[in-house]
């Protein structure tokens, strides 16, 4: 309505003005690289009011995002602050993502093993967030194990063990830092252009020459439909391939937990017994799923980082690599590196001291025919090995370790899983879960699911979005 | 993703979280009445913060308010802060809305005129925005005139005069305050219910009977599409009587410029002028169109008032308390009622101190085939008559008059327009939008545009509402 626009906008010195932004995408239309840099950058700077970002990022949840949006907002967040450059390590840089999940530990597994079989993993990590553990959270129960390190010492630490695992700094992707918070309190967290630039802006912005992502399906996983989970992963492929960087995404399965332990000390306990060659364990109990993903997802890693042909050959040479005990050192020496005190693990149980241990028995005999994962990870988190409130410390004794798995006939009274709470209070809640998140049922369930149901690279990914945009 | 959804939300104490109402309306699904007023008491209050605000404002643009939110919302904002009450004062409170106009002046005429046949008229007016002018600015063109009056004071001179025209008091409508302003920086005005909402809370919280509501159509509207103009027109019809106030709404022709005058003194000038009885000027200066749409708003008040049993017979009412003068003897007295030194209107032209006077001549021959009336509402503002920020003054001097209208024939060199400016320096943008908004084609344009093309009542507001969401 206002012929030069200017009266009602805050930022009339710059190129645009952000209430034309807002309209444009209001009206569905799609905005420009150069239209999506401002934005990015006023987000970053703090030019553009949070109303204003709101308004805007509300607009682009309900109308979506376009595939060239998606890859102007991931580039320009990616390019919103410093920068980590790996080039100088002389070695190929591999990175990979998990979309989160309820005792995903295979970072720990697929860092050192990458790392042995010859790339580098500079991998940037997050902290608890909603039902989901955190990659932070659990390294921190290792006495004195810093994840705050400058990139100078980041750099030093991949030099000396081939790979390190730490947090995000404060001068790193700052656009994501300060759209992640406000699409959290404005109901614009599910949307794929906007998980994609947040994931892979977080990644990119470390340099790397490949990636393999790890997209969750299932009960315990972000995105309940299949669907999405397959549109978001051609997504990411597609777009961090535009990028420069070599990427695969796997969509794998998260109807249960992965692996035995869910909590922060135990899932490093049950990652470091896998590094040390250990078979996994079998029957109800079996933690075999934990290592196949790991051996997989590693293979890709090094298929994708140019030290294996196929993914197939990367596995073999991550699984030798598992069974020589070369990975297990290079974990100790990276958790050495950052200030760790490794010696803990050498008497794992002596160091666990949760507040309160409570066996949770099965209330009737049956088969367990399901496990709503989101409310087992919530369960988790409310032991108090998450937060209610961001900043809050987590219990890195507290969690939960599971004794049968999905399709597991059980007895009434067998154990089901041992909750570690950091007090007899603090069993309530989590107990009042598991109640309602495992269902037995007289019959066993249907055929098994697959633990990996599909693979995107850079080809399928790019005919899947053509066809999904049609 | 938080099964108590209370970690993420800054007002965990009330009975909703806001973070749920904006997913809800995100979705697409309507919210009820209490949760309706609960974003309004937090919009008023600033226990929402304004980007939550502003992310629900976006989702309700693009998704839509349904007609019982629509009605919930004017109705929460209306209670949202102090409200007049004019039941003291014994007689039926009718007011006037338009939607905003170019040169329209019609509240000087109406607001006297319905008084003057027996209806009090207590009328909360607004200030000129983007290309419209402003009643509360063109007032102030009088030396001395108060618009800032208490709520008392409003009381008393409606209780002297019959009627009354001030500003909006802090404490009347907040939550239209608070969400107004957020609307305009995020681009969230033009939405039916939000329109709505916005206009009617503040009418209705003036306690009154009975309202008129003029929404322009044509080239210097809000709303350019006659559906949309139809569709706000029978909302806020609906949604007032709903509310308890009878209320028509006339849909009236802003094709060109209302009158002659358009700017902030020459406006109540030429308003007096035909206070005074005197007969419309004629031919291609006419402003008999001014005149009729008077008479015809002022005739419905009277007759929604009560006073006059059909609309028609309340136009005729108003006529003779045009032509005995009585209307003018309660405009001046209000004038003086509210501070102003009614002395002004004896030599309007000596008041007349425009900073720069320029005449805009036809630059070929021909007839005036259209007229952009948005943009000459922007010369309007632009000659110094509006303001480019909030808070800025207004020069009362300044405006442009129209010397000739839609479908007269023109020949070269005949004055188009008077344009008055601040400045000499403020002519040019002005000049520059005449040229452009006047279209001087060869051939007569076609038939006269209807001066009030469609009235609703509650009866054909409601069918019609019923048949537009079917």
């Amino acid at each position: 309505m206002n012929p030069s626009g200017n009266s009602r906008d805050s930022t009339s010195s710059a190129p645009f003005h952000m209430i034309d932004l807002i309209r444009k995408k209001r009206d569905g239309a799609a905005l420009d690289a150069r239209e999506i840099e401002f934005v990015v950058s006023g987000a970053a700077s703090g030019a553009i009011p949070l109303e204003q970002l709101a308004a805007w990022l509300m607009a682009a949840w309900i109308r979506g995002l376009t595939l060239d949006e998606t890859r102007a907002l991931t580039m320009a967040m990616r390019d919103s602050g410093e920068k980590f450059s790996p080039a100088r390590l002389g070695k190929t840089a591999v990175d990979k993502h998990s979309s989160g999940g309820v005792g995903d530990k295979t970072s720990f597994l697929v860092a050192p093993l990458a790392a042995a079989c010859g790339v580098v993993v500079p991998m940037i990590s997050g902290r608890a967030l909603g039902h989901t553990g955190g990659t932070l959270d659990k390294l921190e129960a290792i006495p004195g194990y810093r994840t705050a390190l400058s990139l100078a010492e980041f750099e030093a630490v991949i030099q000396k063990c081939g790979c390190s695992i730490v947090g995000q700094t404060p001068a790193l992707v700052p656009a994501d830092r300060a759209l992640y918070a406000l699409r959290d309190r404005t109901g614009t967290v599910e949307n794929p252009g906007l998980i994609c630039a947040s994931i892979l802006s977080k990644k990119l912005a470390a340099g790397l020459d490949a990636l393999v992502l790890d997209v969750k399906t299932g009960s315990g996983a972000f995105l309940r439909s299949e669907k999405d989970c397959e549109f978001l992963a051609a997504l990411m492929v597609a777009t961090a391939g535009a990028a420069g960087t070599r990427t695969a995404a796997l969509l794998t399965d998260m109807g249960q937990p992965l692996g035995r332990a869910a909590g922060n000390w135990i899932e490093l306990v049950e990652a470091v017994e896998l590094l040390r060659g250990t078979r996994p364990a079998e029957g109800p109990e079996s933690n075999a799923d934990l290592r196949e993903l790991s051996l997989i997802l590693a293979g890709w890693m090094i298929h994708l980082g140019s030290q294996a042909d196929t993914p197939e050959s990367g596995y073999e040479r991550a699984e030798t690599a598992l069974m020589n005990g070369s990975a297990l050192r290079i974990f100790l020496e990276m958790v050495d590196a950052q200030g760790g005190d490794a010696r803990v693990f050498e008497d794992a149980d002596a160091f666990h001291r949760p507040g309160a241990t409570e066996i949770f028995e099965a209330w009737e005999s049956g088969y367990i025919a399901e496990m709503d994962t989101t409310a087992l990870g919530w369960a988790v988190q409310r032991t108090g090995a998450g937060r209610e409130q961001a900043g809050e410390p987590v219990d890195p004794h507290a969690g939960i370790l599971f004794h049968a798995r999905r399709g597991a006939e059980v007895e009434r009274g067998q154990p089901l899983a041992t909750l570690y709470a950091t007090s007899a209070a603090r069993l309530e809640e989590p107990r009042a879960l598991l109640r309602k998140a495992i269902l037995i049922s007289k019959s066993p369930p249907g055929a098994a699911v697959a633990l990996v149901s599909r693979i995107f690279t850079r080809e399928n990914a790019e005919k899947f979005l053509q066809d999904a945009v049609r």
